[in-house]
Formats: structure tokens, sequence, C-alpha cells
């Protein structure tokens, strides 16, 4: 998606998470995960990082990533590893985990989106009025962790209990930058339910 | 650490945890945590973002803390994430925690610290012959972790074991813009002995 915001042109390589390629063993092996930026023969790994580094590169080119003056860049960080940190584990935990553990974590997601939810007030997109770094960071929670809400039926975000993200994430989910990077709906749909037949 | 780095004059507020003052809840609403840094009325938090912030601010003038080339950047906050992430949480546990229970994250710990180690190989610091980002982020294992090591006698921390990172800890503890603002030795000894007659 930082690259798209850039106009910058790549390829996509997907892993096969049980048979792990030697080009991303090559490339992290510390950590032997996805994403991995190979730009120069040079590796660069972490979401926050490839972002940092895509705007730093390419500063002159597309849209800006991350605001240019310090304040608001180190708004821009706080609130990617409050998503990141605070939001994310919490809620996929209540969601992806078997029936009876998750109510223990369904409490703590909500607080942290609820105060999500408020910093999105009167605000379009994180990024103001385009879309930066902590919507980029937001996808994970607007498109997967959303659906998969659907699909367990535990009514995390509902319009009531978070009206401000609930209408972020569909203007996210609906942006051409996004949308055309994000996975397909039904597949992820069957894959989810699958799962969730799984943990019930 | 930061702002010596830069030469830049500031007051430091110390807090007490068991009665947060008014300033800190105003200035850290979320986390109400420190470090916070005020500057001109407005409020950053979180270490790493603090340092973003001040190499931001203060660019021309003093030490820069993070290099300028993109790739070298993106080493260092990879170097940076890891310590905090995969390294700090073990050995903090390994050390802290009941003695029953150090055996569990002790080899978690000591696998982490490996990779440092064969990171600091043929390098006087993280940040090359100059303290930098990596180096401020290691001082919690260099000064506090380790310390605590010897008060608790697990041994993870020996120059048979970790040769490059105990010369590093050494010269990083006696560098003198770390060594004005690491706590006092011996009061910390003092309060992580007492720490450790409780959890033997």
């Amino acid at each position: 998606m930082g690259l798209k915001l850039k106009g910058i042109e790549y390829e996509y390589i997907e892993q096969d998470f049980k048979n792990k390629s030697p080009l991303l063993l090559q490339h992290n092996p510390i950590h032997k995960k996805v994403p991995v930026l190979i730009h120069n023969g040079k590796s660069v790994v972490e979401s926050a990082i490839i972002l940092e580094y895509i705007d730093q590169v390419w500063e002159g080119e597309g849209a800006p990533i991350l605001p240019k003056d310090p304040y608001q860049r180190a708004i821009a960080r706080f609130w990617a590893k409050f998503i990141d940190e605070k939001c994310v584990p919490p809620t996929r935990k209540a969601l992806w985990s078997r029936r009876v553990e998750r109510e223990k974590t369904a409490n703590e997601a909500g607080e942290a989106l609820k105060i999500l939810e408020s910093e999105l007030k009167g605000k379009k997109f994180f990024g103001g009025d385009q879309v930066g770094y902590v919507d980029i960071f937001g996808c994970f929670i607007a498109y997967w962790l959303r659906t998969l809400d659907q699909v367990v039926g535990l009514d995390l975000f509902t319009q009531d209990k978070l009206p401000n993200l609930c209408r972020w994430a569909d203007d996210l989910c609906d942006h051409s930058f996004i949308k055309e990077n994000l996975p397909d709906k039904e597949r992820l749909l069957a894959r989810l339910h699958a799962h969730s037949q799984t943990t019930n």
C-alpha cells in the first residue's frame, strides 16, 4: 500500500507459510516473516520500518505517508503503535480463539477500540483527508478483523458502539489504493468461516 | 539521553509510580507511563517516538541519533525493535520472576541475546564508532538487566557466552552521555537485591 501511495511499481510475491521460500529465509533470516521489501538487493523488514523507508526513499513522489511536521509525525507513530500493540492483539484473540476464551479479551478489545473511535471523531481518515501511515496500519482492523467479527458474531464492531470507526473502515476499504491490495472478500469469508467452525 | 546527544538543555522530572502526578496523567492520558517529552507545551510519548522526534526537531545540532541513509536507518529501527520486543521481555522475565519460573524464559533470552552478540561483532557500538539510536535502546540491557543478572546469579551475561555484548555494555555504560543518565549503581544494587530476596 505504501508503494501504491507513492506510485512505485513493484512485483508482489506471495508466500506459502507451510513451505517458506528460500528467498524469504534469505531476506528475513531472523523473523522469517512477511512483509519483506527487497530494494536494490537489500531487504527491509517489518511493516512500520518498510513504510518509513518507502516514505524517505521516494520522498518527492506520490502522496506522503507520514506528515512532515515532527509533532504530527510523532502523533501518527503513536497511533500506529497503539493499533499494533493495544488494539490488534486483544481483538484478534477475542475473535480467533475458542469460544470459551473469547469473553476474557472481548472487553479489553472493546476498550482499546473505543479509544480509536474517539480519535477518529471529526476526521475522515487518521491521516486527515488523505489515507496515511496510521490508516495503512488500521487496514487489519478495518478489513480482516471486522469481517471476522461478522463471521463470529461477537459484535465488537457495530454502528451503535463504534460509529466513527465503522464509517472509517467503510471509507478505507473503499479507497482505491487500499481496495486494490485487499484480498477478495469471498475468499476471505470462506477462510474465516472454516476457521470459526473449528473453534466453536 | 537523546537530548544530551543533541546538547539540548532540559528539566528532568521524576515520577512516583505509586502516586502519579497530574502532569503525567495530563500529558500521557492513554498509557500513563514515562518517558514523556513536553516540548512547546505539547507531549510526545514512547521512547522510540521521542528519539525520532528529537532527531528531527534538532536535526543540525549535536550528534545524529539515527543514520541519515534510509537503509541504515531501517537497520537501526530493526535492531531497536528487536531489543524491545525479542530481548528485553524474556530477559526481564527470566531475571525478575520467581526462581521456579526462571528456567522457562532463560533459554529464549539466551537465544535472542546471542543474535545481538553476533550483530555487535567488529563494532564498538550499534551506531558504529558513536553511540546512537540502538545503543540508547540497549541501555536497559547493558545496565539494568546485566546488573540484575549479577544479583540473581543466572549468568545470562558472561564473557564466555557473550564477549561482544559484555564489552559493548562496559563501553556504553562508561560513555559520558550515557553515564550521566544512569541511576547510581549502589542504589540500583540495593533495590535489585531487595527484589531478588522476595522471589527466591
